[in-house]
């Protein structure tokens, strides 16, 4: 959203940073290798929500005793195909890609594999897992459920988080299929940056707090689910669907019952619930059956008539070709990330980050 | 939507005379109850759509050829949890039946199973089959392809099928949550109904020929997304995930390349796709983890407040009270159906079914 660049840095030197930043935050190897690979992937792609942005708050979260920076996570195979991942309040990205492996091993020779996950905590964007699993090959489902910012169909307050929704599947010699979705009309951030530049909100996402839609970001207490007044028991049911997945399959709580991801309390860990889906694309016919349908289904769709001025695209696209100019120019920093990241240099006595 | 109501008849009279009319096509009996119970299942839910009046369609499709009466549908297991259903040209809900059968026996032993069903037809709605699986005590996901009446997001013309999703999950001592929506924002009945009754569309719905946004239903000539012009993105996604997982994993065509459902051509069968995924609720932790959180989600979902005049509910509790309604007082026919359905009794030599 913001044009503000301050600064950019070198997708190998914002890595290095943030492992310096971890390790220095007494967070094990793993753990630091999880969050730096999440964190710069977003970057890359310009999923700047979920990019750098957040190392701060993990730093605060760790440093506070709410994530555990040196987990214990264990694995218990319950069936051939399904497993439960205990992240020991870690870091929800190390959960998050140890869950795709385990994953992508269930799916070897079951065709598909699914991990549910417990005892964790936010694990940045859910594109990231998906994206896993594309890469080795497979096909990737993440979902993961988060703290109340969304109102129900017809609600007048949050009870569901934004509980995203990822798929991504493997295309030959090319970038995946990835679509990365929040369940809400529209992410809670972007209330926040309208907010700070006095701008109205678009139509049919945001309610006040007595329920009433609103387009003044100041007045906004609720996030409408996907589908806006009309048709939002549609992203009101996906994200029950994810909530569903996430939580309810290894009992943990529910976003309505769940510490929120900024509030106060930097020491309690939130229990957060993630689920991951693994298909071999090869499972139902042969790979190269669904490598053919896959190429002639983005053919097609890329070829589609756009509108004036606009541009087809299939899910990802958009964020290939961010992460190709990014690669090349280095990552954006705004002003606030800037200071944030000079800040946390110095408060944790490391060299700042070099800039680009 | 429309408040015409000729006619009621009772549920089991209504099984009755689709079972008659069905073997009078040269149905055989198999097809016949599957048909039957998938129409009788939306009809009582009050998805009128995806009811009783789709039988004359099936009727006209299984006499022209289309649609194979009397199938060999061929499954074939693949790995341990995933399997492929030919379905022969058959009739898509008996495939739907079939398939989460399979689907349910692989999860018996795997936790999880998936199953893809090819060389299929229109199945009505997809709830039917996830309700299948949570009515034998499973979660259970649904998706279908369909022929192209959705606009990609920022697209001109129709690319995407409506694309559903239906995800069904099993509460103790309760009806399931369920969720059956399609991946538009609206359905392509709705664009009809709308131009016979000369009404208004809501805004953000559909685009006319150009692609531009419309609210005349007679000007329109795509649906959008789910999400409309700002969001669309999102529903064009999900419509994506639902062909890749119905479609290309088994080679079939995409839904841009699919005979209209509506078409002239009754001969020609059509290709469509779906895809089935069955969990064990237990298969993660334990069933009765499973259990307690589930009623402990819904419970908290059900309380919260809702706008004035309004109610905060479930997915499927609408459902679950037009069911209760019209099991009581016999499911409603309009002048339309009323008609067609006389006209079916006539033509095929049947008695006319009983009114309530």
């Amino acid at each position: 959203m913001s044009k503000d660049i301050a600064a950019r840095i070198a997708v190998s030197e914002l890595e290095d940073f943030m492992r310096r930043v971890l390790l220095r935050c007494d967070t094990d190897e793993a753990s630091a290798e999880a969050v730096t690979q999440a964190l710069v992937t977003a970057s890359r792609m310009g999923t700047d929500s979920h990019g750098l942005r957040l190392l701060p708050h993990y730093v605060q979260a760790v440093q506070g005793g709410r994530i555990n920076g040196r987990p214990n996570p264990t694995f218990t195979q319950r069936l051939a195909a399904t497993g439960y991942l205990d992240a020991d309040d870690g870091f929800g990205h190390l959960a998050g890609y140890q869950a795709v492996e385990h994953a992508i091993e269930l799916a070897e020779t079951a065709g598909i594999g699914a991990v549910a996950v417990g005892n964790s905590s936010h694990f940045g964007a859910a594109g990231c897992y998906a994206l896993a699993a594309a890469r080795r090959g497979y096909i990737g489902l993440s979902l993961c459920n988060a703290d109340a910012l969304v109102s129900l169909h017809q609600g007048q307050s949050p009870f569901h988080g934004t509980n995203p929704i990822a798929f991504a599947a493997p295309v030959p010699d090319s970038q995946p299929y990835l679509l990365d979705m929040a369940t809400s009309s529209i992410p809670w951030n972007r209330v926040k940056q309208y907010r700070a530049i006095n701008r109205t909100l678009p139509a049919n996402v945001v309610v006040d707090a007595q329920g009433e839609l609103t387009t003044d970001p100041h007045m906004a207490a609720s996030l409408l689910p996907l589908g806006g007044a009309d048709f939002g028991f549609k992203g009101a049911g996906l994200a029950g669907m994810v909530e569903v997945l996430s939580a309810t399959l290894t009992g943990m709580i529910h976003g309505f019952r769940m510490l929120p991801m900024t509030g106060e309390d930097m020491s309690t860990p939130r229990g957060v619930g993630h689920f991951f889906l693994v298909m071999h694309p090869g499972a139902f016919s042969d790979r190269q059956t669904y490598e053919r349908a896959i190429l002639a289904y983005l053919e097609d769709l890329r070829a589609q008539p756009a509108l004036e001025g606009k541009q087809v695209m299939a899910p990802g696209d958009r964020e290939w070709q961010c992460q190709a100019q990014r690669d090349a120019e280095g990552i954006p920093l705004d002003s606030a990330n800037l200071a944030a990241y000079r800040q946390l240099a110095e408060t944790l006595g490391l060299a700042p980050p070099v800039l680009a």
